[in-house]
């Protein structure tokens, strides 16, 4: 089975082509404007039928927010905030610790930094003004650790560090993804339980952040902000190669032409990537301060932030 | 004759798929490692039939600068800085008038905004501390117009009124472009004596910015920065059809599987497009500034930029 | 008289150090928490006394809005709002056209720039989609002309040239003031009927920006950012002389000593000046929206900004 | 004796008013246009007399950066790097860590952030591309993490835990500092071989990085980017004050006035401090290349950093 470049456990799914898989449940529903897609992979065999760690994935999809929709990002934040909360589950007075992956210089890989500059940050103030300190607040402390390219240390080692130094209770990683289908760019969140692995990301993760690895549990929350023109171009020959293998004939001329146009390191990216990407960092932003601190309103959210 | 979505003139001559079109003589040459084409429609018959007005395209490649090769890019900003001089033969006092086109907030469309804040500006010296003003200093001024959408106001409008005001010599229009051919992508400059034409640019400009309808000469600088994902979704489309047309068979049905993808406002860029857009700003900046400049130093520019 | 450095009317006022000065009334009222003190300068006799031009500069006062207070920001917008629309009686379908002025680069001049960038611009909707156009909308245009040294053309000439090619019914400029008192810095907004004048403004524009100059109405819209350094030092100055002056005493050589610290073009600001600018468009072009389109609500113009 | 509010060594020595303080010796020098002084604070009491820590500290100052003239600059940041690299001796092949203190969103501030992006990074070369790692090339790595209330994590606790993870042969730090005296903001850099210290820096830190707290030697670079203007304000009362003594008389009305200004968290910057601290963040991370990279060529080092 080919596993087409996708970082959404619901495309994978897809892209397999079978309607059941041994040992993976998918789900649909909708709620508040948002079609959610749930996908549950039961144990490693199944995972590696459609090339993704076991676990629990939520995709919550809605066009609107393409389009700058105010009504459809408040929705996708308060029903993302709520499944957050479901999967993280607070407990002790430990911090939470979020981490914005991605690299903040380049447009389509900078989701997790610019989430990590709007998420309530609350660690400190227990430590300085402990007498001001409300009791319904909850440790956060956030960091967007850059990429190895720009601090020559691996994201790893400085969350592995931190984790020493911190004990966070866990962690949530936000990133910016890649997906197959144009639709679903900057409309869709996906949820997971399982952490991030090794290759995804936009900025192409080397070594797992995971329960495994650092010892806490790592929930990780991405937005698709691209598609990999490669696999633009892949879909196209597939459709070609199928069609022509009806026919019992070969492809190689046409096959060369389009293999040697070179486009293996480019991103196809909606031309609004710049304002779709402040939009989407805002959506998971408020969804995270929302699920991390359940008993402070909203408004006191905000002027906490300022 | 079908016209394939670019604004370089050597990929519409290419596309015509004709080695001679009437009317069209096109040139190559290779200097300092810049493969340059020079593609010169003659009258508008010949434009019409590769969808560009008449006149002289020079375009400039080097596939260095996309690897962000320091030697590449000098190479490529002398070139073209002596091509630019040649095009536009500066007379007189009168100012030449830099308009930097495009969307300052949307990446791939922020070459222009970029390249005028590079630029080096000097018609108010003149006017403010005349007896300081070096001899051989020339009268530039500079402006990015925004984009209707930001503005409310056309470029055409806002030129047209300063062109009254400043009363230029000549212009020079800075433009991110489109391109086909994904290697072409940050590593080619278009440089041409015909100005700006409606739909052109990534911004896509609605009407001309011309000798015609300005009164002076207007010269535009491009590089291409994005592919749009239709054309290229259409090229596939093409080399699928060109082969199925050979077997005298008929393609609906993967034609509405690619058509359907909804990929029309997307566009293609490599993924550090931020990181080439500041260094094509510069090239672009460093050519214009020796070109209108041409009695100053490179280190006598740098010094009054500060 | 001596003229203090301050663009606030009220400042320069109270810097005259008399109750009551001819031809000048002074009036004070509190509204949702906003000190408003109106000066009336009736004519030119009058403005000569205290430095500034005849007309009327009202000055809304909110200490709040630097402790970054969500409600402050919202009651100084609302009243803002209010103030304007009665200063600019909206007439016709002629558009209104928003100055941004100042350097968008050098952060407490970047009010403008950035102001404008919050406002929603509708002209060119009429215009391309005349169909879809809410018959409640007004038409409004924006521009943040840079400055001499970034464009080689100066404020005037483009504000100019655009007037006489956007005709419109009045416009608004939008400036970063300097001030004399520490605690009116980003909490303090001025709004005047009498325009620019040359001198004023963090960037210290050169010619006037008036009814008299431009044809049409112009209102004037500040927060100070700034103290001047050497304001400060004249301050302390001051202080001094005055009680030495009553000892019959001279001052040389600690005059000489505070004068040669060479602070001149040194400015004071709030530490966190970033984004107390940023706080400050943000009110400013919310309380201008509601001013020019005074039939659409908050969520629609909003939703329109996207 | 009176602690002035400053973090330049050279400048609480001055402050002190005597000519010689025992254990405290000061030298200057000057070369390439740029004037040294040399502070060696021999013993802890020798600091306590001027309220710095033991150990050497170098000041080069040179106001031609302040005109941001190019030669100043590059001759600045040629001695600079000499300077370090006689201050850090490079040995073995543990990385050197650079930590760029402050916060990127204060202006003032960000002088750290904004070098680090500068610094040649290699230590993730050693680890990917091993065969293709130039003898030269020695291993790097940098970050910036940021401030207590963006992260929730401390400076301290960040770099504690990153010591232990990277174990570097030493460490540099770059921050932003105060000053008193007007002509040194942004003109001035001071070296020490003593490390960062609670309540220095713009950002004003609340744990040491030295050696005795990190283990590893700690040298720290600073440019002074503002003046307290309480420290303006209370130079000025100084020189009234000791006026006034000199006639016996007292000062309290003039001091309240003055004291009641309320300019306590206010400072004072040139207006173009976006620029000076672009300029002066490249002069910092260039020298910190060379020092750290004895044997590469500046060019290697510049095409290397792409």
């Amino acid at each position: 089975m080919r596993h087409i470049r996708t970082d959404l456990a619901m495309e994978s799914f897809q892209a397999a082509g079978r309607d059941e898989i041994p040992g993976v449940k998918v789900n649909h529903w909708e709620t508040m404007g948002v079609t959610v897609t749930e996908v549950i992979i039961q144990d490693e065999d199944a995972g590696r039928q459609i090339g993704k760690a076991a676990g629990n994935y939520l995709t919550l999809e809605c066009p609107g927010i393409r389009q700058r929709d105010i009504d459809s990002r408040l929705a996708m934040s308060n029903l993302l905030g709520e499944e957050i909360a479901r999967m993280i589950r607070r407990e002790g007075d430990q911090p939470v610790l979020v981490v914005g992956l991605g690299n903040r210089n380049i447009t389509p890989d900078s989701l997790g930094p610019k989430a990590v500059d709007k998420t309530l940050v609350t660690r400190h103030m227990f430590r300085e003004i402990p007498e001001f300190t409300d009791k319904r607040m909850r440790s956060v402390c956030a960091i967007a650790p850059g990429v190895l390219g720009v601090t020559g240390i691996e994201t790893m080692e400085m969350i592995e560090s931190l984790v020493k130094c911190l004990n966070p209770q866990s962690i949530v990683c936000i990133d910016a993804l890649s997906a197959r289908a144009a639709d679903r760019i900057c409309s869709t969140v996906q949820l997971t339980d399982t952490g991030i692995h090794p290759g995804s990301g936009v900025g192409n993760h080397r070594r797992a952040l995971t329960k495994e690895s650092l010892g806490v549990p790592v929930i990780a929350l991405g937005i698709p902000t691209v598609i990999y023109a490669a696999t633009l171009a892949r879909d196209a020959m597939e459709l070609i190669s199928a069609d022509r293998e009806a026919d019992g004939a070969a492809l190689d001329d046409i096959e060369q032409q389009l293999l040697k146009a070179d486009i293996g390191d480019m991103i196809v990216t909606p031309r609004e990537i710049d304002d779709l990407i402040t939009d989407a960092a805002g959506i998971v932003a408020a969804a995270v301060n929302r699920a991390l601190q359940p008993e402070l309103s909203e408004e006191e959210i905000l002027s906490l932030m300022d």
